[in-house]
């Protein structure tokens, strides 16, 4: 199964290096545009390095970094693409002329593929499809904990409300430095994001970008339909796949310490994979539940890169088995 | 009627200014306990110099910075005492003994003084107090906006989630430098400080520290009693003492470029004592408001001291007319 | 004697104000290209704002900012233009045909004007000129203190090492948020503007660009040609106009506590035109002098572009009668 | 050959993990002070956990943590121990009584044991010692580029101006958030520090603390005794161990690129033991040689307490083959 990766950047390598870790599927081969430090590091990770089009070639021998070929080229081995390049980029048709299938990440739209994917919410519908969207972190994020309890107790209502990173840590040139930017739309649009994978749940959510790098932190505020105790919120959570709890009380006080703790997992890049609420942060009051999440922008989205492969390219047909396959190549403690 | 400023630091030395920029009170006497580049600025802005204790004396003399006496000294001729000093020094039984009448800031509990005060809510409650509470600038900022909602059209439930600046812009020994850090216990303990001013009004809050230092920004849900429309509440606002809406269709997109517009008002310190609405981040929606507001977490309070003081001298019964009278003094645009 | 502003930002309003507080000249009108809340402020202050082309009239007009004309209508009544536009804008044959002489900004190389400023090293030069060029921020304060030190004692040699902020206050579209940037030319471009001003300094700089918004610091190193003492140089800085002298045993230990203190001046914008020096951070030792500056980037240039208005437009002879006027018009102490 | 670890913290637990990569010496023990996420961390990873004294036993064992017991216990069976403790801490007659060898890290004097190390200056000093220092991640740092020069050029004059992180990720309490913050102390105490392991060396440092949390940055400039070309100097630093050259070139134009390359290089805590100095940012100009270097302070100093631990137990004679095999172990490329 030869999966390529057209767009080597903050996702793209990130899922070139899951695949890797992987026995039913291999990376044949990622693209990079300009010949960068990360083009280099990709060369020696092994990767086979392609460029996306033949007149960049030159910049790239001329750097002294080994190129493969072209995306077309690299297209012609290939079962299925992820797509890693820049929202709009519009490389869909090339993908569809090329015969391959094709994941996108969640700055494009629901619109360009229809199917917006979560492991554990809707794996089933993307057996064998032939393209399908892996949304954004922040809604992957806000998928993972609220699937679980509108399951299990019904939500009535809920209202996100997210506090963003400004940039990515590798990203100098974007702010700010030292404010506070509302998304005055409001309600946001990763409310109607939600719902391209969870139809029903009556979501509002509101954003706020921060002078931060490290990760997104929401605060939820959902309405149970079910009676439920904190305790049984948590309890919930433990028992799904790629959540993980931690505790202020032990010194996990703000995102920092989040990604200190990830630091010290060892994974490859101190990436967090799951989606962290905090236990002493969870609240049920008047049959309202309240919690926070950080989200590592960078990486929860990931392990549904690779389910969706698995999906798509049907090498397994029940999710709980992919997830847990997934998970245990990732260093990621299995919920089942 | 002479007024002493206790702590001449962030909010004290504001009040004083403030004061000093009134017709009907005057600036007695402020205290330092330290000879910091803020005790030099206070002599040579003509304010007497007091220390909080006669050990402390030495160190203002070898400075070389004339200190006018103690504490004590000041209290001899001073009427009421405005407490600008940090949360919980206790000076309460000093007051007393002087037979001063004292007005707290809001590191201060409701319970020291069983009165918080916001001059457009409860003004005639404070006339002729002996001690009252002026709530710290987080709940002043959502009384200034709620109250008026709230007799208007009435409020069935608010929730307002609080991200809040980390440290004020001289304080460089505080962090996050990177970091968005929840205040885990949710809901958090603004709510109930509001409705130590709005008793009746169903409110909650949530907090998040974030790596800024210049304002605090709200984000506010609302749930109307009766039916209005966005622009009915902006023109609300627009009648309403003390608040300024802002365009982010005009460049003002963040914290950063309020406080850019507070610059070119071209007021002391660059001060806005006004709470800062996004007048094109008001929506209604199923008879949900929603708004985004920012608070200068320096400045938005000084107005209130002031009328607090003329309330509990007994300087103007009428809140309206002393509200336009400290609004005129400071530069603020009077509502009536 | 009527000043036009061309480019109504940062610097563009600041020299505004300023000339609005000179008794010999006056702004005649400013320019702004779109409808901000900068245009909106410029017109409430009471300048007749114009835009840069015709097109570009209706946007104002239907933002409801009123409009005088255009850049060329208001070059019309115009004796001199102060250029604030993003550098390489190319105004240059505008201002030529129109016959009006023209300041430009630190942005410009030297080689548009062949004249760079610094009110105190060479105001002659600048007297009846009709075009100059108001060196950079970092230049300028570099100036300041570099070219007392070289009339008194002589320098053999000088090393500035500039850490600067990485964006403007109100600039939150540009970063970084979490890093250090080196500048890799080394040694940078600064060296040969100070020499653009002082042709015979023996000057070398570097710089790095840091995560603040607020100011930048350098850290100076200079051979003495002959002796002086630590005293020596803190004395003849305190006679040498438009520089302040702070000190760390006071609590200035940082940029924010010197931004704080700007404040409590109570000038307009918080501005500081005045070059820090840390007292307490000067030393001599085997004959080398090191020091710490602070600058104000957006307002340290402000009472040069009131000199050379004053010189260009031969106001005033005696350079030390103009920096006299402009400092007493600014509230700056003056020096003589 | 047992260590132990007394304060598992910054440097603690990554000299931990470190020395759990050799095949010459083990841990026997780490402790903590408190039953924080870091302490569970050390117990899954195999550590055995031990406390600083008995009377803190009992708020681990309610948190659930495992304990081995005390210091003192841990002590019995260990050989040396690796000081992680914050400065001062005092536990010098501790470990003398228990006849352990002992290391301390930069944050303690030099004068604490009279012995400075770095792996390449003076392994042969450590060779059989009982006890010696680490210097500081910027000490280090300093030591690792200009003992390489030293040898093969000469060094007759050096300068530093360090622009310091001012708080480790993890560290949220410290900031500043928004200011630039001078070691007015100037000269700083760095220099004397390097002097420690290299006393010849003429060398002036200056420090200032700068908003960011991963790396320092240093500006070096330094006269060559014998002439030198940039690629010369570069070329010399490629054949010095744990340094590593990047390129603004090919995008890594400030430190969060290099942290960036670091997590991409998948080891754990994505560390960077090396330090890093920009290829296209060395210059030598009239004998002078100016570059621009960055230290990870969590990490540099991390294979220097690896050989120190070799050379004071006597485990290998020769400095090169400790530095080979404690570069292979860690994923540093080695250097002979």
């Amino acid at each position: 199964m030869n999966v390529a990766i057209n767009g080597y950047g903050t996702i793209g390598k990130r899922v070139a290096d899951a695949i890797s870790a992987q026995d039913d599927m291999e990376v044949v081969g990622v693209t990079k545009t300009r010949p960068t430090f990360e083009a280099r590091m990709a060369v020696s990770k092994g990767f086979s390095l392609y460029v996306a089009s033949r007149e960049k070639v030159a910049a790239f021998e001329e750097a002294g970094i080994e190129v493969s070929g072209t995306l077309e080229d690299l297209l012609v081995d290939t079962d299925l693409v992820v797509d890693g390049t820049p929202k709009g980029s519009g490389y869909r048709e090339v993908y569809e002329k090329s015969g391959v299938k094709a994941i996108w990440q969640g700055g494009e739209k629901h619109s360009l593929t229809n199917l917006s994917f979560n492991s554990l919410a809707n794996y089933d519908a993307a057996y064998g499809a032939d393209c399908l969207r892996v949304p954004s972190c922040n809604t992957t994020g806000l998928l993972r904990t609220l699937y679980a309890v509108q399951i299990s107790h019904g939500l009535d209502e809920v209202l996100a409300v997210m506090v963003r990173r400004a940039a990515d840590p590798w990203d100098t040139k974007r702010g700010p430095i030292n404010a506070i930017e509302p998304v005055l739309k409001v309600p946001s649009h990763h409310g109607p994001d939600v719902q391209s994978v969870l139809p029903d749940l009556n979501i509002q959510t509101i954003a706020v970008k921060v002078p931060t790098t490290i990760m997104h932190l929401h605060t939820v505020i959902a309405k149970l339909r079910d009676k439920a105790t904190a305790d049984e919120i948590v309890d919930l959570w433990k028992a799904t796949p790629r959540i993980r709890l931690v505790r202020g009380a032990e010194g996990v006080t703000s995102t920092a310490q989040v990604m200190e703790l990830a630091r010290d997992l060892a994974r490859p890049r101190s990436d967090l994979f799951e989606i962290v609420v905090w236990e002493d942060g969870v609240n049920v009051e008047d049959g309202t539940l309240y919690y926070f999440q950080a989200v590592h922008q960078e990486a929860d989205v990931v392990p549904e890169n690779v389910d969706a492969i698995r999906a798509m390219m049907e090498l397994e047909r029940d999710k709980k088995e992919s997830i847990r396959k997934t998970d245990l190549s990732l260093g990621i403690p299995t919920a089942f």
